[in-house]
């Protein structure tokens, strides 16, 4: 399998590039971005999508405002680089990642007083950010991989592959990795309404490493599941509170069929995509705008007079989660704050 | 409410006319057909489509067979039509109506000698198949009307409206019926991959109605149900075996989200989709081709590598279902053959 990063900064040009994730599977395209502006454009216009690469790349971003500050005064660059986060914290309201990349280059680098030292260290962090999450997605993938069995089918939602991360995947690290032990596992990509991440994205990424991969409407997953095709779902998150996963949307539904039908409902996260401060009230979910679903290449499929919801994101609650596979291990129910402390704290 | 026809017989040009429905919403285009060769590429190509309207395009298909036969011998005359009639009943191979459109006509016509007469007779038996589809849906709507709380929202799936029907509808003649009693009605319509009927159709005729609609992505319905918006569910049926209801893929989600969420999950079909012959093993699932998935406007959304499984229908458990609405009344469970049979001997 080829491990590649849809994120990286280049040391060359220092600026982030990234693959353009909304040209896949048509085109592949690497984007050098360089400026702050460009980079919210990125994560607003899904280019970079997934929540552990916005994790990354909300890191990449505080050190490409180190970057590209001008200012000599320390104060003067800080509100530079503190108005560049909240730019980049104001894209995208669901996933936690983003937040917490952004944060952790902050605080790393709230008490250097040099300028230069400043950039130095934003980069390092982020660079370790980036690398960690790698390392976190084997992780999780070898504690996944002990869950499927030698020979299944996987149905997942969405991407949450080497494209949502620095590179192999959570969701689909589970199942590279299960495959790197040997295992026969053919996956079933539901296509993910309305921007298709699942038929564009996931089924490229296998098919690029030789895996199985079908492709179906989101609204066959669980005809499926009732003919007996499907041995387990595993998706991603965007945030995991403490009582509930939030994922792309249609994550809810796989989880209620997944239970009706006795399947097992998996979710593959990072540590960094808890938020075991806030319970599911807390959480917005992001809509976004009606053109996603109305208008698909040259056509435009809904009525200009009909109203459009368009939500990005579900929550699914925690007693329908069969376990979730972090880097440190798998949490299997009562999944309790708890439960998931004592994961975070052994980190 | 304008209550249009989808198809008809034009006695003008002794042709077929009907709205070709995947040109909506953006082009209303009336189209003239005048052999079972176009007719059947019609069917084949969903320009015309649900399964009453099927129905009595099968119907109409008998007649125009018989209209454009040029035998004069009776025997090569009934050979023709009979090959056209398996032109037309091999086009689609789930929805049972087109058959019993067919059937109906042919039936009608079998002991007639002369060629006029059944030309006269065949045409005549359309038109009492289309009055009745619409005098059935508006039994459909009325019966239930009553099901409906007086406020509601009501989440449908595909379009079983007018476009679907001969007239009014069957899920949305049950809208309609409400709404016409003053029912104040919300219509949750789901666009229903991949050919989007319910963005395209049930969104465009809603609105023609003046009826409140919010088109959503299909995986969008259960996290709607949650939290609490759907009131209820009413969706057609293309056949319903002693067993199970078929219907567009994504019924089945729907009805075990709904079942999950004690939400009603309300079938609405004419009696002439009933199939109590057969069981749901008996029944073969269309399998529609991958471009109908991978291929929207000007893009292509899969890769060539992938699989496609293009699922046409699926099979609700009858155990699902709140309750059956049809003209003679409204079906409760336990819905079984016995039930279904003494609804139907009452007809």
């Amino acid at each position: 399998m080829i491990e590649t990063a849809t994120l990286w900064w280049d040391k060359g040009t220092q600026s982030i590039r990234y693959i353009d994730q909304t040209l896949l599977p048509e085109k592949y395209a690497i984007v050098e971005c360089r400026s702050i502006g460009r980079l919210a454009t990125a994560i607003k216009r899904l280019e970079i999508r997934g929540a552990p690469a916005l994790g990354v790349a909300g890191a990449f971003g505080i050190a490409l405002a180190a970057r590209v500050c001008e200012k000599n005064d320390i104060n003067a660059f800080f509100g530079d680089v503190q108005q560049d986060a909240e730019i980049l914290l104001a894209t995208r309201p669901t996933a936690i990642n983003l937040g917490w990349g952004i944060a952790r280059v902050l605080s790393k680098i709230a008490h250097v007083q040099d300028i230069n030292s400043i950039r130095r260290i934003a980069l390092a962090e982020a660079e370790a950010i980036a690398s960690e999450d790698t390392a976190c997605c084997h992780m999780i993938g070898e504690h996944g991989a002990a869950l499927l069995p030698d020979t299944c089918t996987v149905l997942t939602h969405c991407n949450a592959g080497s494209l949502a991360c620095s590179s192999w995947g959570t969701a689909l690290g589970v199942i590279r990795s299960a495959v790197n032990r040997g295992k026969q596992v053919n996956v079933i990509a539901c296509e993910t309404r309305p921007l298709l991440q699942g038929s564009r994205l996931t089924a490229w990424e296998l098919i690029r490493d030789g895996i199985d991969v079908t492709v179906i409407t989101d609204s066959s997953a669980a005809h499926m599941m009732r003919t007996g095709t499907i041995d387990a779902v595993v998706v991603g998150a965007d945030r995991i509170t403490r009582d509930a996963v939030f994922n792309k949307i249609g994550t809810y539904m796989h989880a209620v069929c997944a239970r009706y039908h006795n399947i097992p409902f998996y979710v593959a996260a990072p540590l960094s995509t808890f938020d075991t401060q806030k319970s599911e009230r807390d959480v917005i979910i992001e809509e976004r705008g009606r053109e996603e679903v109305t208008t698909m290449g040259c056509r435009v499929y809904v009525p200009d007079a009909a109203v459009v919801k368009n939500y990005a994101f579900d929550a699914t609650p925690m007693n329908l989660v069969t376990a979730i596979i972090t880097e440190q291990g798998v949490l299997h129910p009562p999944i309790t704050i708890d439960s998931i402390l004592s994961f975070k704290s052994t980190k």
